[in-house]
């Protein structure tokens, strides 16, 4: 088999066969094939596409290129979560405890944040002692006792998709549905989980723009996990503005602890609560959404979901008070607020800028090496829609440097926009995705 | 400028700008821009193809990135011919000295063999003592002189030409019209000449298997050629079999010096003359195709051409003798005949195996750093739709080694094919392309 006929037969359009993606997946990943055919590759795929048997061959092909997670060993059936990316995008925070508390056993991979989005590792260690550095044994261990643990993505985790995807972000073939769900389900495949519920973001800050776009990939996805033999959901959820009110490390754990209390911002209790529907409903811990949703609020109700959070952290090292005395989490030294500068109603909110501001501020990473400091962020007292007056606070930065501080107010200010007229809100979930294809949410 | 937002532009059907070429193009020849970026960035441009403009600017940007030849020096309008590639293509050996016993000059670079095509400089080297090894003063005061002196190419000639196509190679993106003919136009337009006659092959045994895209090939350089200042024809001439009936390198020499005494086989002929037509009426030498014809054909008679490349070879050191005394001309030490092995017509011969034949000879290279032995190669005595009886001689192979000549039998046998009725035999020529698009031949 030769590289070059594969490229060949992708440009012409054609089907590559399941030994076809092995040869070309293998290949690559241990350096025989060189970039410039695989670049070449890609961007015959980024036009002409794969269809999916390819796309799901390409998946396993790629899961299968370093570690596969075995998770045999637990109890039950285990679920896991991944979001696309969004800006305060703190639904993992929330999800584990609460589908844990129900029962679900949760074992789950998770990385730090780069760029303008966090990382669930992150956010964690705000809680002082809390760490990922567990064994294997001693992770499922944890699982299997009080069904909810997190370690850090292992190096060896579907390298193929790493190397892959390396060469994507620099010969601009990212903006490809087969290339982005076989990414993205790789190493959901590798980390071994039995049930997979996806949260696809769709607007201004997210890489889907536009809904038919997202349900496609949601699409692939979901068709993907299910020809893979693991029961795939996925939830088409907004990110034309940032999720609930907090951004930055320490900030977004404590609006979790709140949404645990059943006390967060609408729009995070509602992705919350229903990605968390999914997952029961996949573990055949609930016949429908609607008896999930009847279980997950009692367990919010009764404290259930907090004290597995509290239970979580203490098991991982982590000074578990702080869950029921969040103002114990230090605090940055400077807070400067921002006052909205005219009257009218929230038109705008670019959600990528106000992750940089959060960025700016210091809470997140410009470069794999780069120091954080959990303690910064932001919060924003006005949402899309929601009327203003001028010099109404319209948000509050966290920071440690005043003139960073400045920098982010003036980086926020230009990300808002606003109206004299109230403006169309957009929906805060879109509808989902199953194995019989999407559902698009009832409006009232 | 960033070579990322080349690529996504190419690859969203986008048309590049002048300057964007010119980065693109020096930045991938002074190793700047890596191969997986030009790759990625040569797949989008085989499926999103390149307007006209592109196209020029891509040509003059590779024809400006090595050597530029300056033939200002040259009296006159200097000419050259330049042959997609065809197996038994002798025609530069003949047009070459015709056109200058014409008045035209010839001020002409060429390449050695590679594969199963032969190259100029080689065939010129059966002459004992011949070289194209002189100096570039010593070229042009050839050229002055006696209007013909042929030089090896340099080194430097279109050096990004020479790593974008080495990429195409490994990469599969060779098939695109604007990278081909970017390709050949960028050498040609390094190389000087003020006429650019091009002969586009046609046939099984071409890169263009098909007429309409030989015609586009040909209409895109041409109006390459054209835009650049250079007055530029393109002759669409039959590869469905090897042209003229010999192929190796001091067989098609001698078969070259009988069509400038007029005794060569039709087809080779008929290319050559109308060739040469082109150049004449190119270089204001003619007004009309009908009166260079006849001005060829007078030359031809006289045997005033035949003398033209005995005075060629003599001035770059070979042995003019030759030319009178073809016989002289080493013969292999072995000739085997290949009797048919059926009685009826030839209804196909491969030209890329027949060319594949000569080079299991030892009559070409397979790497760049192959000896040759320029004795070796075959004559057919059986083209398209020629009767043949049963045992009669179909072909004979001239080689050095019994082994390699029984290899080469067996391969010619495959190579023809044999029919109970007369075939249809395609033309010679198809037509030609100039500044007013494609004039299709008219046939009788």
């Amino acid at each position: 088999m030769r590289m070059y006929d594969l490229i060949q037969k992708k440009k012409q359009g054609g089907a590559l066969t399941k030994e076809e993606i092995g040869f070309l997946v293998g290949g690559f990943t241990s350096g025989e094939i060189p970039d410039y055919q695989m670049s070449a590759f890609l961007m015959a795929v980024c036009l002409k596409g794969m269809n999916e048997a390819e796309t799901t061959e390409l998946t396993l092909a790629m899961a299968a290129s370093g570690d596969m997670l075995d998770l045999s060993r637990i109890e039950g059936i285990p679920a896991d979560k991944h979001s696309t990316g969004g800006v305060g995008d703190k639904t993992s925070l929330i999800v584990g405890p609460l589908v844990a508390s129900a029962g679900v056993p949760v074992a789950k991979m998770s990385g730090r944040g780069l760029g303008h989005t966090g990382g669930t590792i992150d956010k964690l260690e705000s809680f002082p002692g809390f760490s990922t550095a567990i064994s294997s044994e001693r992770f499922l261990q944890n699982v299997n006792e009080m069904k909810l643990a997190i370690v850090g993505q292992t190096a060896n985790l579907a390298p193929a998709d790493k190397k892959i995807y390396a060469l994507r972000d620099v010969t601009a073939t990212v903006d490809s549905i087969p290339l982005i769900a076989s990414s993205i389900m790789s190493k959901k495949l590798a980390a071994g989980s039995q049930v997979i519920v996806l949260d696809v973001k769709v607007g201004s800050g997210a890489f889907m723009k536009k809904l038919p776009a997202a349900v496609a990939l949601a699409e692939t996805m979901v068709r993907i996990g299910n020809r893979a033999g693991r029961k795939t959901y996925a939830l088409l959820t907004d990110m034309n503005q940032p999720l609930g009110r907090t951004v930055g490390n320490s900030l977004e754990v404590r609006e979790a602890i709140d949404a645990l209390s059943g006390q967060a911002p609408d729009d995070l209790m509602t992705v919350s609560l229903r990605l968390a529907e999914l997952m029961l409903v996949g573990c055949q811990k609930a016949a429908s959404t609607a008896e999930a949703g009847e279980t997950l609020r009692r367990l919010l109700a009764s404290g259930k979901a907090k004290e597995k959070l509290a239970e979580f952290v203490a098991r991982q090292g982590g000074d578990a008070s702080y869950v029921y005395e969040p103002e114990k989490f230090e605090e940055a030294p400077y807070r400067l607020t921002v006052p909205a500068p005219e009257t009218g109603y929230v038109a705008g909110i670019d959600a990528e800028e106000i992750g940089i501001c959060s960025l700016l501020l210091g809470g997140g990473r410009t470069t794999k090496d780069s120091k954080i400091d959990l303690r910064v962020g932001l919060r924003l007292f006005k949402k899309l829609g929601e009327a203003v007056r001028e010099g109404e606070e319209l948000a509050v930065l966290f920071g440690a440097d005043l003139d960073a501080l400045q920098a982010a107010k003036e980086r926020l200010l230009a990300a808002y926009r606003f109206s004299g007229q109230s403006p169309e809100v957009p929906p805060v979930i879109y509808g989902y995705v199953d194995g019989q294809g999407f559902h698009p949410e009832e409006t009232a």
